[in-house]
């Protein structure tokens, strides 16, 4: 460290004040005071040290995530950290580990279905982490068809228990996180079987491993699923298989806030509705979208700093060449993620505000908003978790070669983060849900049942099936107004083509399958109309600071119109826009990325990533790369010396002209 | 191994004679035949185990990859293999390796560049391994720029030497791939200066190690630069950095066949043609659009195999759930990638035509059609690696949960993948090349020169600026006519577009720079036109075998309808096709997609690739996946005891609330 600012230059340039837009990207002073705190704790602590997760062993890593997860466990009992800092911490020490699904899986499983005693109960146990839980639904041949679970669970009258037993290969429990190694017990969900009947999917806590000594209870068998993508990443975590031999669990552990079976065996639905379920769905959901935005974000700011860093070419009378953010090619694909970013942080924050909206529907009975929120949030989840992952790789590809390293940090973020593309509804089903639901919008309309929420845009159908924009000049794509009518048109007029071709089929559900492609497009096309409408809808808000406005303007427009010219088919089949509107549009965002360009070092220092969270050389705050890349170099196992292991073996007998005499 | 084909229903269905159609994707029976036969060698020999690498730490991979390639060379002379048969051994051991560079790379530059008395020299030393070479041309702060390297060589006529040397840290060189720990030598690039004048870059050959113990030579710091992208995948290879401090050559170790350095430090010119260095580069991205097509096809075959093994949701009547390659949103998703691994394996046979064209030209001194062909393979090397980098990862999401697994094959297959649309040429960058050149051809239109290869389409500009196709039906979307003429009519206007907003700049350089996206963008039009128009002349050879040549018609339909999807946006906007045309190309396509669909599995296995080979649980030839992820599970390192190492020190602790009195 030379204590020299390489970016300097580039934070004089931005006109906005920086700190400012830190509260409005952490939501609030308080949120971001707490994380501010809370990284900089992390960062400066030596166990939480993660440069080294690159050339860990399977083993050695799961043991560094165990030695973790207790360091950090006893740092929040000696700095008596609330909830809401305790869940910051393990946030920003960045390793995948059975904590997640403890905290983030288990414990909201039994709030959402348990009863008041076995929330009491268990939750008692859990907050004191006495037991370690986990969350076992998917199966070797079942994910996304929940209701396509094959373990079971019979009721045995005679003992007052269940009987949880996986008939099958595929029905052995397999990808759970915590179950391989950690968790002593599960939420597991197996089919109930009581007098003979089948009752579908329910939850069941079972203790999985003795808390004496670790070892497997009677009847089961868990272990590790073996090795996943990437170094470092998610083999830190112990995602597990599980197969039940018989394993009897007394009656009273199931999950019984929904439906319940009585001492004889009579299965009693009760009479809390079951669509609470589905808010615990909008919660989880709300969170994914949060951590896209996170992830995202942090692979912008790598690629950002380092493009500004990076010179290459361009060199006039021998004066030092371009910094690399100053190419158009470089800025068109590197703005539309930092835009993105912010959109998905905005959205994200209107999804917590949903959640609570709902939850207080749900307590007042009032469901009626609830197939619409949870459709967006299916949505939401598909759309900025595919952007995301996808934005990580060309972020990763913004750095060249190096950022093929794992030191760039974008390698092990892109394993990370991929996952969440397929988990909790894997995208494209997702896509289809949305899909089904605007379907059902459409066939309403007019009906007297307005739209509500994200699709209240569809009551004015009559207008957006011929409205055409009014856009002469470039600068008319800085018009809200403009930029909303094009895009929930365009959303409404995807929706209804579709429509329209779904009633040409006989058989519906043949139709839908059939155009299930065109259905996944009209549902993304809805999913970046609410994306759009919720960062203009920020614009509307109080923003504070010099030119932070001016900013948050400049990036929902560049998110707006890049999409735009993505989408290009789209608009232009729909008749929208016209190919000269769309020209305008283009030249708009090209004139964006002139006023994103000064000002981009310092809207990715407004995440205000520690060096330590974004773990990367290419990243770092002080911009200097270079002497950095050959230090860690030089840590490589391989350099541990000058000759490597294996050289007497193998080259020199190859050299040698020794091989064909040699044993290997 | 229970012997039984789960995938035999699928096999039978096809309606085409695989075992032809393994002919025309080899390329001949011949080639073939060495395939089959190197692939099984290969497969059956211990040895060339892979399934372990995902476990393995960086040394242990690395000695691995030594053991490896010394087996590989006995292999070799005991079985008196061929060149040919070599290269596809190295091929099927799929292992990145020193070797690859030393064969790929090493000598091809001393071929290229070496007088013939220095070809004589080296090459047969290097063709025994007597001397392993490496290509050291990257630094750490130049890639894309390679005037730009620093590195200087500067000949000292006191002792007819040439003293190479780095001057600044990011003068190192950084990534040549054997250069960390193997390379014994290497072809070294630095700025020449003789007599005080800096004559640019050059190749030099330099002793890097001693052959007697591989200790680096005085004046030499060499090492490796680290852990890179993903599990296994190239953290086998040593890439590595190197630093000089004054070290001194012969002055007959610089490459002198384009120009050379008298004994008294003149610097003379050769009569050999510099273009011939072009040569070179069409001979490089040839084989690298090669690579893609193998690649792309190896993912698309696990991904195909295993969407008719999955089956998920859409029981009927208790009966087994529907395959997921029976989804269209699946189908959507694979065929064209299915379809582009064929695309790609076409054009890259007519490249290796075009490369020994260009050669058979350049001895005659006929130089014309050196600018297109260097051009049109920068394209196409930008356009296949990237297809391929994002069809692995969408074959990765095909397979659901299970493709994020390292057994899959699909994690490291990325990881392996992805820095081929960085080496040999940033893809941006190559695309800008492409669109300097269309550019170039554009404004030369109508001047008597008349555009030749593959830009012979725009000799033709009259008509195709203002044609309209004529297709009123789905079925004319099967017109090989109405295809290409589609595809050209966009690739030109999308080009005379460019050079229209162009001349509207000044400064054309800054207009170049400002407009460099659209002009990518017009480039990638071109380039995948030239992979459309291959296909469809491939068409028109001499095809045998029931039913072959209409499962290539319907891929090449797939290919060119799905692009013209994704683009439709340049459809419109140009022009040239109208939305009505474009909803009955997606017609078409989904018509494709039924007649595809039966004889997919078929249309992989002709890719003959053995499991060892394909090095995944969820391709297997014969689709028993589920009990052999299980049982890959069973061998992660974790799997070794049932109770965890770290429980005692971590996990008891944490639940016996312990935690606080415990040392860490």
């Amino acid at each position: 460290m030379d204590g020299v600012d390489h970016l300097a230059d580039e934070r004089i340039k931005a006109d906005f004040d920086v700190n400012e837009m830190k509260i409005v990207w952490a939501g609030s002073r308080h949120a971001f005071e707490i994380s501010d705190r809370i990284s900089r704790l992390v960062a400066s602590d030596p166990f939480f040290r993660k440069d080294h997760r690159g050339v860990m062993g399977r083993k050695e890593l799961f043991k560094d995530t165990l030695r973790k997860a207790a360091h950090a466990w006893k740092r929040i009992f000696e700095l008596r950290l609330s909830e809401d800092e305790a869940g910051r911490l393990r946030f920003f020490v960045d390793h995948p580990s059975f904590l997640d699904l403890h905290w983030g899986m288990f414990m909201p499983a039994i709030k959402g279905q348990g009863t008041d005693e076995q929330q009491q109960k268990w939750l008692s146990l859990a907050n004191r982490m006495q037991i370690i839980g986990c969350y076992a639904q998917t199966e070797l041949g079942h994910g996304s068809n929940v209701q396509g679970l094959e373990t079971v669970a019979t009721f045995d009258p005679h003992t007052d228990e269940f009987v949880i037993h996986s008939p099958t290969l595929t029905s052995a429990k397999w990808w759970p996180g915590g179950l391989g190694k950690v968790s002593t017990h599960a939420v597991v969900f197996a089919r109930l079987i009581t007098d003979g009947e089948d009752y579908g999917i329910h939850g069941f806590i079972v203790q999985l491993r003795s808390l004496d000594d670790h070892s497997p209870l009677p009847g089961i068998t868990v272990g590790d699923i073996g090795t996943k993508f990437g170094n470092g990443a998610y083999n830190s975590m112990d995602n597990g298989f599980l197969m039940f031999d018989h394993v009897r669990i007394p009656r009273d552990q199931m999950l019984m806030r929904l439906s319940k079976v009585t001492r004889e065996g009579k299965y009693v639905p009760s009479d809390v509705p079951r669509q609470l379920v589905y808010s615990t769905m909008v919660y989880v959901r709300q969170t994914i979208v949060a951590d896209a935005s996170s992830a995202l974000s942090r692979a912008v700011c790598i690629a950002t700093r380092y493009s500004a860093v990076r010179r290459q070419f361009g060199s006039q009378k021998g004066g030092p060449e371009a910094q690399v953010i100053d190419y158009k090619t470089q800025q068109n694909r590197l703005f539309p993620l930092l835009a993105s970013a912010y959109a998905f942080r905005f959205v994200g924050e209107w999804l917590k505000w949903l959640y609570t909206d709902v939850t207080q529907r749900l307590q007042a009975n009032d469901f009626s908003t609830l197939p619409e929120a949870h459709a967006c949030t299916a949505g939401l989840k598909s759309l900025t978790t595919s952007a995301t992952a996808d934005g990580i790789e060309e972020c990763r590809k913004l750095c060249g070669g190096h950022g093929y390293l794992w030191c760039s940090g974008l390698p092990e973020l892109f394993a990370v983060y991929v996952p969440a593309c397929t988990y909790e509804g894997d995208n494209v089903v997702l896509l289809l849900q949305v899909a089904r639901f605007l379907m059902k919008t459409v066939s309403q309309l007019g009906s007297g049942k307005p739209p509500v929420g994200t699709t209240a845009y569809m009551a004015r159908a009559e207008h957006l099936m011929q409205c055409r924009p009014g856009v002469q000049r470039a600068e008319d794509w800085l018009k809200p107004g403009v930029v909303m009518e094009a895009f929930e048109a365009r959303a409404l007029r995807m929706a209804v083509a579709c429509a329209k071709n779904l009633s040409k089929f006989e058989n519906p559900e043949q139709g839908f399958a059939e155009l299930s492609s065109d259905l996944a497009e009209a549902a993304v096309a809805h999913c970046q109309l609410i994306v759009v409408s919720k960062f203009i809808a920020k614009l509307e808000q109080e923003i504070n600071g010099k030119g932070v406005k001016k900013q948050l303007e400049n990036l929902c427009y560049v998110y707006a119109l890049h999409l735009l010219h993505k989408h290009l088919g789209d608009f232009l089949t729909t008749a929208c826009i016209t190919s000269k509107q769309a020209s305008l549009a283009s030249d708009q965002l090209r004139s964006l990325y002139s006023q994103v360009r000064p000002n981009a070092v310092a809207l990715v220092d407004t995440f205000n990533y520690t060096d330590h969270y974004l773990g990367s050389v290419l990243g770092r705050y002080d911009g200097n790369v270079y002497p950095n890349l050959l230090e860690e170099a030089w840590k490589d196992p391989l350099n541990d010396s000058v000759v490597p292991d294996g050289y007497h073996q193998y080259i020199r007998p190859l050299i040698k002209q020794q091989l064909r005499t040699s044993r290997l």
